[in-house]
């Protein structure tokens, strides 16, 4: 064991050896060998922490030797001496893992002060009051630390001691009194039985070992647990001599970064104090000025900061965090470290630093998150906000929005048109509201899952939505809502937080989103990296106007009964539901035909040479109807009013039957889908004569269409090849038409299981699959979205018997295992079969992340998270993300 | 082609040549080649049929010079000679394939009459009307078959010869009637420029052809497409000399089965007339007598037919069903074959075969089929029957009853206790109707599917049920239900039929059910080939006991929620359910323990020394409360008494606030299952308290009790590891207590996509799976059974998008892909892992053969469909269902 190296010297590290030196080891040490004016010491391996694992009394035998030849040279380098009696040498003692883990022994400081050296310390100092109070610190701090005494009593006894002094502040204390101070502390000692070890070497030997043992501390290894970090690394100790920014005005202590964390902008930005320690900033007696003015107080200390701070920066090739010390007009650097940054700073530093030459666009995208994308495309409430949470409910859609309480769809237009922020509040959104929910700033509800109609819509729109928020007892009538017993009136401020799911009162200080040209320049770059391309979900030209101005190569979703449930066409599309008999309904379908026609010229117009995704009509034909009790109540309104044999009530009467014989239990599992195309060939018919009247009017005028048809819900081989020939046969007619080839593709969602497992068969029709992983995840698992999400879903996620939320975060093991599944089969049937996913995961990294793995295509997302995508596709090309 | 051999005589075939000589030749030959008195004949080869088609002169040209040497054996073999002035040699000519096939030239009689031979057929049978009518019929028969003449020309001619005779019978015309019909009819065929062939050996040749041909007509061509018959088998052709019954008294026909085909009693059953032809029978005219009376009629035939039937039987090894002539009191076996018989029958003949030696157990379960089996469990409408349907619904639960229409639960059960038949007609049956349920004999429902209330209690207890018979509007309050315009009244009698889903007007015969010795001892014989085992789905003890009488080897499924919708329990689960507070929970629950503990003492003491699977609470909590409306209704009536303060209004405001919180959109995907086990661990808690409280009680008195405890709607690891460690916990108490092992396993249903996917991960805590495979369908389709069965399920089979209802019949490629998995990677990570299937599959033949491809271990059914499942075990191990 004697033979092994334990201790290295600064020239023996470098920044990659993080794990021997651990990282604030290494970092001193690249940072001593680049010829920086670090404060001299030395580091004892992480390979001695382990090995005193085993074997602490013969590790501790094995290493001193090398701890005191490093000592030495300590006291060589530094001209003190350590216990020296005069000019002694005084040390910190730190731990250091290879990973940065709280939990373990920070630091002592002034180690190797005893009743001889504190007064060589206050002579060379020329300040008994520092050397005395230095010294008090030193012995609680290492009785705290080393020897296990409570801290608690060394702070009674200051207490005490101040209030005898009638001071208020430890810096009051004379000198006297803290000589009485350690005295007292060493007499506390010596009644529990403890001798403070007065030997430096001692001092030395137990805070090294005290190091090695905090590795082990319940607090780490929990730690370590969770945050799945192995239990082998071990720490480094970084023993380094002590330098003071206390003696005098000609010392002083600050912390810089090279750029501005807050902007990204290129300037040295900081703050510093004359005359102080560390500490000193932290207990906030006294107020740091500006680094911008340490020009003039310390010019030439300023111009080296500037100096070294640049070249750390170039050398490490990223905006650094330093802390400094200038001891006597000497400037020490304590740390350097990668700065921490916003969102918008990060976008900035990344994309500048690849125009000065000092990254590559690679490393320029490495160094932004998804998460941070995510942060810059909403309002936000500031995430370090405290701030006093009125009820909780679902995140349904991200973003913060602050504005005054409305109740009332038609209100929250006319206020929002005048120009003020509201907030909707509802007990859940229906169609009719929609002009409400454009016009507000956010939307609230009291009932409602992550899909329900404010949730979507809400997403749709990129506006902040908390939805299910079940604590809410909204009274419509008066206009109030209750929170248990406190009521909250109509054109009160509240704020809502739609990524985390929470409602405070009053306007809480929103940081505003910014999209900005090095943004777009940083998305680029990950472009280029990425395997996969970023689609978009969209139904309207305006969605793919924006889905196309936010880099989308597509739209991956095109729900057409979105277009249904607008205003004009509700009605004609209800006629087309109640019909009896099949030339009634084929009447409605060829009056919805026009308008659909149109919808698609102006989609496909706006999307020019890129494809879209066109899904034929999905949700059950119920969800078109008014709800019957309303129904009921309008029909009795209109009996009472002598009108029950007028049209209005002949006409609801029919929709009410309808909506009776179209009532079902589970309406996730009913009559949906490709399921209504089948039973009711017309509906589909008319939807593929819409895509393609739309294409050849657009192609006659020279547009470039590509138009993909998908059916939603397929299950099986036999409604595939259907529903592929109807649509080959209609193509043909408009081939003749236009007197040329459409360039149209036919494929099918893969949102059942069993599609899954029947993709092989599928893909003999199918030219495209896409996965509609909302409705996969809730039949693989048997999870009603809106029903599992308020009542066990959030529960299972709390007790961990999920790890997250599957709606949110792709199931690999089993929505995974059966997309896996789908690919492999569906391409062994047609190997270039296109395929992608077009549920909401394809807006989440980890998710995005398993797509690369998989080789789709692309993801498609919600126009408002195509920037986040295309960040994390790239991010997974670079297996950043698992 | 000429060196090959096209015709066979009797002596060269064999019963095992159906391939070549067809079905028919290869049983004459056969008869023959054992001595049995055949017409002498011969056949031409299905080679002979393949080979026309492709070279049909040809093939004439090579096979005639065989068949006219066939012929010359023939008038050897008879003394007749063919086309001969004297003693004519007539023949039949028959297509005979080797697989039976409608569709085909049936038979063409007395071939080789002409102006000659008929004289010579009246001269050698002295009988001229005999042999003017027989050429008559010729002449009809071989126009009709060979010429293609439409033989509604021959009958207006036969009928106004009758008609200008005042004749209304054939067999009323003179022979010189006849004679000038056969000119008319000769006439006819001039006039369309026909010359009927006189040449015997032109008419032989015209009719093998007509054969040959017949194996191509677009009838014969789709019947083998529908049955799945190879295109390539090609038909033979039977030649056989003519013998005739209608010489005179010492002459007869007849039909006879060696055993009565009704109840499958050994003894000669048949019927016979004296001069008669085979036509007479058909034609009504004449009543044939019992063949009892043969022996007083003709002593010898009668005792020669015994002795050749006899032999013939134990030659075939079957019930065969013989057509014989006696010519001039010479007895002629014209065919023989496997008779067909009811399944009672069925039954009782391979029982006793076997008792006699005859075929072995595996022969009698091979010969009957499982559909049989089905049969004699319920009361049945005679297949055959016909009648008019009122109207169609869903094919609930199998069998068909008479009854009094009856609106009110409470009515049937007075009727019913009074020994009255009804029929229960709601719009859909509840928990509260159940002892209405008992006492019908069947139900009708105009709502609800095939997991409606009304039709799993329905299956449940044996009864036929109609469910979601849509058609039937039903006014409670005026006790009547109209179907369009009919009106059916209170106590009018009516037929339904729940195999089929039908329901007639009046009460039509019925077919009884039978469960004889011999059926138990071919379920014995069946049980002995089997390798899947047969369990039942049971909730109670007297289900326990019927499942165990009916020969289920362990219980599969047994519901504990069915025990608390008894209506003594229904209160305090609906208090459990209401309860806000954990407390106020486990005060509920504990009530229930006791309760649940007495059926599980009842149910584990039925089933001493076998397995009982217990699943655990997995329906919706909010099942077991009452519906809204209705308590709405209850409230406001309270109200309207001045009691809207009191206990019962209180109570039921509670009830209502607690169902529109558990209210849920998809409850079928909502929060139950395990789910409600893992958020309440109370409830699951208290059940396996239950279930070994009632163990160890009995396992104290020596009874052997074997509990498998089944978690329901499994989908994570974590929840089946979190469950198990519960299970396991609470043993070990029970365990002290008894002072011993208590043999229970734990385990899991597989009942959603997931649970498949990641059945490996759940085999570690999983002692057994057991397929659910209702859910499975429902989850891998994404199908609501409830809603798409009426809305779109019935529609899909009808047009073929799907083969079958896959909650009938097990869908192999989609939910058996899952099945095949989990079984595949549950036994990796658990070789000795118990597979079972607990869904109605299990009751299913065809689901049971891919259960016994699978290697299961056992099915679980209904009770009442467990020797069904018996028999379909074996007939999977015999590889006789695919």
């Amino acid at each position: 064991m004697t033979d092994r190296k334990w201790v290295y010297q600064y020239e023996e590290g470098r920044a990659d050896m993080k794990g021997l030196l651990g990282g604030k080891g290494a970092n001193l040490a690249q940072m001593w060998n680049i010829g920086l004016p670090v404060p001299p010491g030395f580091i004892i391996t992480t390979e001695a922490c382990k090995a005193y694992w085993s074997d602490p009394e013969g590790l501790m035998d094995s290493i001193w030797p090398q701890v005191r030849d490093a000592v030495s040279k300590l006291e060589e380098r530094t001209g003190k001496a350590f216990g020296g009696a005069e000019n002694p040498l005084l040390v910190s003692v730190r731990s250091g893992a290879p990973v940065s883990m709280p939990g373990m022994m920070d630091t002592i400081l002034n180690l190797g002060l005893n009743e001889a050296t504190v007064d060589a310390l206050a002579a060379a100092s020329g300040d008994q009051r520092f050397a005395w109070d230095s010294y008090r610190r030193f012995i609680q701090m290492f009785s705290d630390v080393v020897l296990g005494v409570d801290i608690g009593e060394f702070e009674f006894l200051l207490s005490r001691v101040k209030g005898g002094q009638g001071c208020s502040y430890d810096h009051e204390l004379t000198h006297q009194s803290l000589r009485k101070l350690v005295e007292s502390y060493l007499r506390l000692l010596d009644s529990k039985g403890i001798k403070f070890p007065t030997d430096p070497w001692e001092q030395l030997r137990l805070a090294v070992e005290a190091v090695f043992k905090s590795w082990n501390t319940p607090r780490a290894v929990t730690y370590r647990s969770i945050h799945q970090i192995p239990d082998d690394l071990g720490t480094a100790v970084c023993v380094v001599s002590m330098v003071y920014g206390n003696l005098g005005d000609d010392c002083g202590t600050g912390v810089c970064f090279t750029r501005d964390p807050s902007t990204g902008e290129r300037r040295l930005y900081g703050e510093f104090l004359v005359n102080a320690q560390g500490e000193d900033v932290v207990a906030g007696i006294r107020t740091p000025r500006p680094i911008s003015e340490l020009k003039s107080t310390m010019p030439e200390v300023y111009e080296e900061l500037v100096k070294l701070t640049e070249l750390l920066e170039r050398h490490y090739r990223d905006m650094q965090d330093i802390e400094f010390t200038v001891e006597r007009g000497r400037l020490y650097l304590l740390q350097t470290r990668n700065g921490k940054r916003t969102a918008k700073a990060a976008v900035r530093v990344a994309v500048e630093m690849v125009r000065e030459g000092l990254i590559t666009p690679e490393e320029a995208v490495r160094r932004v998150t998804p998460d941070q994308v995510e942060q810059l495309l909403h309002p936000q409430l500031d995430p370090t906000l405290k701030f006093d949470v009125l009820a909780k409910g679902l995140p349904a859609s991200p973003g913060a929005a602050v504005g005054k309480v409305v109740f009332d769809a038609d209100e929250a237009e006319r206020m929002g048109k005048g120009g003020e922020d509201v907030i909707l509040v509802r007990p859940e959104t229906t169609p009719d509201d929609i002009h409400g929910l454009f016009a507000a700033r956010g939307i609230l509800t009291s009932h409602g899952g992550m899909t329900s109609h404010a949730a979507v819509v809400a997403r749709g729109l990129g506006k902040p939505c908390v939805s299910g928020c079940e604590a809410l007892d909204i009274d419509l009538a008066r206009g109030v809502m209750r929170v248990g017993q406190r009521e909250i009136r109509k054109y009160e401020v509240i704020t809502i937080d739609g990524s985390r799911g929470l409602v405070a009162l009053g306007a809480l200080p929103l940081v505003q989103p910014s999209f900005s040209d090095d943004f777009r320049e940083l998305l680029d770059y990950a472009d280029g990296l990425s395997r996969l391309e970023v689609w978009a979900n969209g139904d309207t030209p305006e969605d793919a106007q924006r889905a196309r101005s936010f880099g989308a190569r597509g739209i991956g979703l095109c729900r057409t009964e979105h277009m249904f449930m607008q205003a004009d066409r509700l009605p004609v599309m209800q006629e087309m539901v109640a019909s009896v008999t099949k030339e009634e309904r084929i009447e409605a379908l060829s009056k919805l035909k026009v308008m659909q026609k149109e919808d698609f010229v102006g989609i496909f117009r706006a999307m020019e040479g890129l494809p879209v995704t066109v899904r034929l009509l999905d949700p059950p034909l119920h969800e078109f109807l008014p709800k019957v009790p309303e129904m009921r109540e309008r029909l009795e309104a209109l009996e009472a009013e002598g009108k029950g044999d007028g049209p209005e009530a002949r006409k609801i009467r029919v929709l009410i039957q309808r909506a009776e014989s179209l009532k079902e239990a589970n309406p996730m599992l009913g009559f949906r889908g490709c399921r209504l195309g089948i039973i009711y060939p017309e509906i589909y018919e008319m939807q593929v004569e819409a895509i393609f009247e739309a294409t050849v009017e657009l192609m006659s005028q020279g547009v470039q269409v590509y138009p993909d048809i998908m059916m939603p819900l397929v299950g099986t081989k036999e409604e595939m090849r259907r529903l592929r020939e109807m649509v080959d046969s209609k193509a043909k007619e408009f081939e003749a038409r236009l007197g040329g080839e459409i360039p149209y593709m036919v494929g099918t969602m893969i949102e059942v299981p069993r599609a899954a497992l029947v993709a092989g068969e599928l893909a003999e029709d199918a030219e495209f699959f896409s996965f509609g992983t909302n409705d996969l995840t809730q039949t693989t698992f048997g999870y009603s979205r809106d029903d599992a999400e308020g009542k066990f879903l959030a529960e299972y996620v709390r007790i961990h018997v999920l790890p997250d939320n599957p709606f949110h975060v792709l199931d690999r093991s089993g929505v995974g295992r059966l997309m896996e599944l789908a690919v492999r089969e569906g391409r062994q049937t047609r190997p270039d079969i296109q395929i992608g996913i077009c549920g909401e995961h394809g807006g989440n990294p980890k998710s995005i992340a398993f797509c690369h793995k998989l080789g789709l295509k692309y993801v498609s997302c919600s126009p408002f998270r195509v920037p986040v995508a295309r960040l994390a596709a790239a991010h997974a090309a670079l297996g950043l993300i698992d």
